[in-house]
């Protein structure tokens, strides 16, 4: 179950970089949910390529189809009728000849020598096959739907870029963060400060004219999600969202709440203490970040994500030839993002969206 | 399935700070694996509590009965028979008293409050009931006795504290970090510089005088994995790791390799570039931290765990009366470590042992 | 997570005929459900062995001490508090000196030979090990739990003797079992037409006089299941029962409804018409067993089980010799049921109860 | 996870009736494993619609798409990469009007009701939705993918019809079925003895005639397949089987080796004698279906799987209204199969290949 993630609602990735489609299948979403099809394309033109200069200009139209799972509403909309959804993306502008060394000459960073390994030589070696940052388009299908029905229940995912290289965007309010994610929503790029936006597309310019990459850091925030979701131990918010987080590629690190500052803390100082508000319990700070012992406290889950740069860069880097056995030079060409991250906001708050998802369907 | 972890090697861990009883149920271990009793419970000494005064004057004697799983060997040593095996360890010293406000006043950062909605008031809440830290002694029989098998497979799991508050232990080598590892086989107090071990003891001494607490960091390194374990997006050992890492109690981010310094790292630093040494294919850095697209590449596996403080201080903290439903004062009496880190050193290694364990049984 | 079943209740079970101590661990049971001592030893004792001379003479006293997940209620009962709960029964009768042979000398319709080569001789001979109709009872203890929950739901899992050998009881009503299902609690041997019961103790009687053993169908029914339970394809009731059901020893088939005889059948005999019955949507007939699509209709779940004769028996037989690897007599020794059919009529009761649970688990 | 099966390898079957396309997600495939089209193809039109006038006169041409998870071969075949395969296949004989009534007057012995209540009347209703015998079309790619690569290994899959209504069929051989097996492969219709298949179309003529329909046995054995297979109690070859099998629409019932019939025997008549023959342990008969304590004994595995007949039915039969809550009459028109045994012979094969080359995979 490589590809698979969720429990009682389950998303199964498939597809290659350079494979005729991409796509997944969503098993486990209740009946009777309302899709827009135009609010899921707009969702995933978020984190579709060629948008902007900075990102791989490769064009694509990441339109799913939604091939099952639906019928058809009144109003253009689909309706989830209980069967598993398998959404299909076709893959059109492949352009598979750039990739031709690859295989003799395993990129640095990248999957390639792993799958070398591990798939004997069979792996699909083209635009990183199954590896590909392109897989993350399904993952935005599932996440697109998901995140439709949980607004219907009140519950909002949001992200923004916390960082990239040294630019620090200003970081979500932990406990009122709902004015910072509505004012998302109007970004192209998403920062919460749009001068730190720009310093974060200077960053990447300067990267881009370096024939370099960079990476970053981005902040997800989950608001409305009641009390009492997820369960002790292995099964807790934290080790789904981790557990599933960790497959969106270049991910490298995740932590919740005051995460690895935790680590300079006093007691005194990380527990969030108990108050009342309009009758509701609360916690007048947040370091727990919404989960404690595994479940929801009902205040914002807030975590954060590493991505490391982009691997593909066109600078020239050692690798190894592994037909000769010996020492290599690589000068990658081709169209590649300087700075993935972005693109990737999108990605953590779909994958997000479907642990919520996931968890919400046991509640009672 | 909320305490079980593991895929082809499941752990079931049970029981309550305060029930007659805990342990686990390891399903899956390979037959004909011998597993010395001695060596087991030297390790289980390593997250014992009241060993020092730097943690909970709680004894017990953390003596695992293999009540199944196992037969007689012929030198006093188990012989794994196929079977899952269980490991009971009896709950002895427990003074329940101490736990007598805890029903009516939660204690901030711990699980009384998710517990007590989550389970409607039914949740054991003497000691934390299982969300025990105490619930990690069961998770190191069953790290112990995969770290004895690992061994004779030539994979070697091993830890220190990374930090402590403000003070920072040297880091392992990411290449070579086996002198290291043998160096923490003989300190008592898991530090690669001892120098920064008596720092870190004075930091924990300077705490409990505050009746306050401190967080940390631990790092862990396996050596000797074999390339291609693991699996694409959602079974990668990455997620393997951090989904088995977060149901330890207190944890709150973790990172691989170079972890979140890969945000403001460009590519051309990061890229570790491949070169043979050996005839083997090697990278000549180690920010992926041994695993490229979530399959290992035979370099050792790096990654660090953020520790939150104990959430139980002796100080005077600010919860709410849950009969009242009103702000209450809160002093927590009782025996508590004023850091977990050190004992929690064992804890991640034998997570980390089972999860490899695991990924060792599909290998073919 | 071979001796593992369930989705969201799970139940692993541990243990060998002769380990120290055999039992389960159940996880995922709803808080604040009381648990009766006494019903349980009772529902226990229908499975025990050396009650009457219908079954083997070893004595045990299958009293299980639930070491976690309860906590004590204040009428002598157990409660449960949401952690995995863990029982435990000692081992105590042990003989393992009857079983010396068995090592070079494996039994026919046991799982001796193939445990020898899946575990490559490192199994735990002694009684059959893991494969011993011994671990039933930890199964007895999950499902008698369940069953007593189930039952404040309106929900009752009953479960007679159907044939032992060519002697048939009456079905069950198919519509209406109750009366049926109340007569049984009545009975010290479970059959719903007493004569035949006293048939089938013949019939037993005799094999036993023969040192010989003989076989039995044992029919299942629950009541009271709400409509809509269960999932399509490979989540559905049928699938859930059949893969849980496979895991008593000895069961060799199962059929839903009217089962093998719907081969027989045109679909106007098979289908079952729909009609309103105090305002409720009932069918006619049941030969649907309760389920269509693998979703339950609220009609009584109904199936039987196929129990091979015990495979020990006094005779002598043809085997092999391990260690010559030519062919040998066999001759067992030991304490051993001439029919094992009357003993796991609570068993498949229990393994019911547990997946039935576990399915209501999801409902919202 | 519905409509998943499978531990290590997985498949993820999504689609209804009507639906745009219908397929399945395969995870865990083995890399490097060559499949040829045309032998996929023949395998699928021995499920195919409209052959002969036995089926439905649906004409589909069920070729699909392998969208992902392969590479072209240099000889047109493709060749598995690793990565999860997906085939799609679209739906174009789509005739839905013939389902109108559907809605308001459930089908006795449909899925209709109970899929109305789970789903609250979102279900896809067209056809049967998801719950259509048209979803073993996905099964069969999957099964003959896992034939194919099976072969390779000597592991030959093979079933018959056991039976149409009285009619039966010479049974399997159950120690050296081979002649059988190969004769199988040249039959159009899959009976051992032809003049049985000659009656058995006779049977399914007549109920055509009388606008009925009939059920049936298959019987299904795998020989090749190496002992040691499969793991204890719930993860046994027979709970793996039997919990996918019953995922195929219209199945009641299932047995193994000697099936049902064991209930009638003594243990001298069924324990199977070991014995030697050319050097390796064998029994010399196979009431035990190749199967012993959940695991592979070597000797072939034999199963029978019982069919009940087709729901869909031109006679007048009894329902309710679902808006009027009264009973109603109700004659199904459009097109349907008087017997579906002979096209779900190669869909019990398929189940059973995908089930096996999943155990394979923890083969070392």
């Amino acid at each position: 179950m490589a590809s698979i993630y969720g429990k009682n609602l389950t998303v199964s990735v498939f597809g290659q970089s350079h494979s005729a489609a991409i796509g997944c299948v969503i098993d486990g979403l209740p009946a009777g949910e309302k899709i827009d099809p135009e609010v899921l394309t707009k969702f995933m033109q978020r984190r579709a390529p060629g948008q902007n200069r900075y990102s791989t200009p490769r064009q694509e139209k990441d339109r799913p189809e939604l091939v099952s799972g639906v019928t058809e509403g009144t109003n253009g909309e689909f309706v989830t009728c209980g069967a598993p959804l398998c959404a299909v993306i076709r893959n059109t502008d492949c352009r598979s000849k750039d990739y031709d060394k690859i295989r003799d000459l395993p990129r640095p960073a990248h999957a390639d020598l792993t799958a070398q390994i591990k798939y004997g030589g069979h792996q699909d070696v083209r635009g990183g096959g199954h590896f590909s940052g392109r897989l993350t388009a399904p993952l935005c299908v599932a996440g697109g739907i998901c995140k439709q029905i949980l607004e219907r229940k009140g519950i909002s995912v949001s992200a923004h870029i916390r960082s990239i290289g040294e630019v620090e965007d200003s970081p979500f309010d932990p406990i009122k963060p709902n004015a910072q994610m509505q004012l998302l929503d109007t970004r192209d790029f998403p920062t919460i400060t749009p001068e730190k936006g720009d310093q974060m597309k200077a960053v990447i310019e300067s990267c881009r004219m370096d024939q370099d990459s960079i990476g970053g850091v981005i902040e997800c925030v989950v608001t409305g999600v009641p009390a009492g979701l997820g369960d002790p131990m292995f099964d807790g918010v934290e080790n789904r969202i981790a557990g599933a987080v960790f497959g969106i590629p270049a991910v490298k690190g995740i932590e919740f709440g005051a995460g690895f500052e935790v680590a300079k803390m006093r007691g005194s100082e990380n527990n969030d203490p108990f108050t009342i508000e309009n009758g509701k319990i609360v916690t007048t700070s947040n370091n727990h970040g919404g989960i404690l012992g595994g479940i929801t406290s009902s205040m914002p889950i807030i975590f954060r994500v590493a991505f490391k740069p982009t691997p593909s860069i066109s600078k020239k880097q050692q690798t190894v030839s592994l037909s000769k056995n010996e020492s290599a030079e690589l000068q990658i060409e081709g169209r590649h993002d300087p700075c993935i991250v972005p693109r990737a906001v999108a990605v953590v708050e779909a994958v997000t969206a479907t642990v919520i998802m996931d968890l919400m369907t046991t509640i009672k």
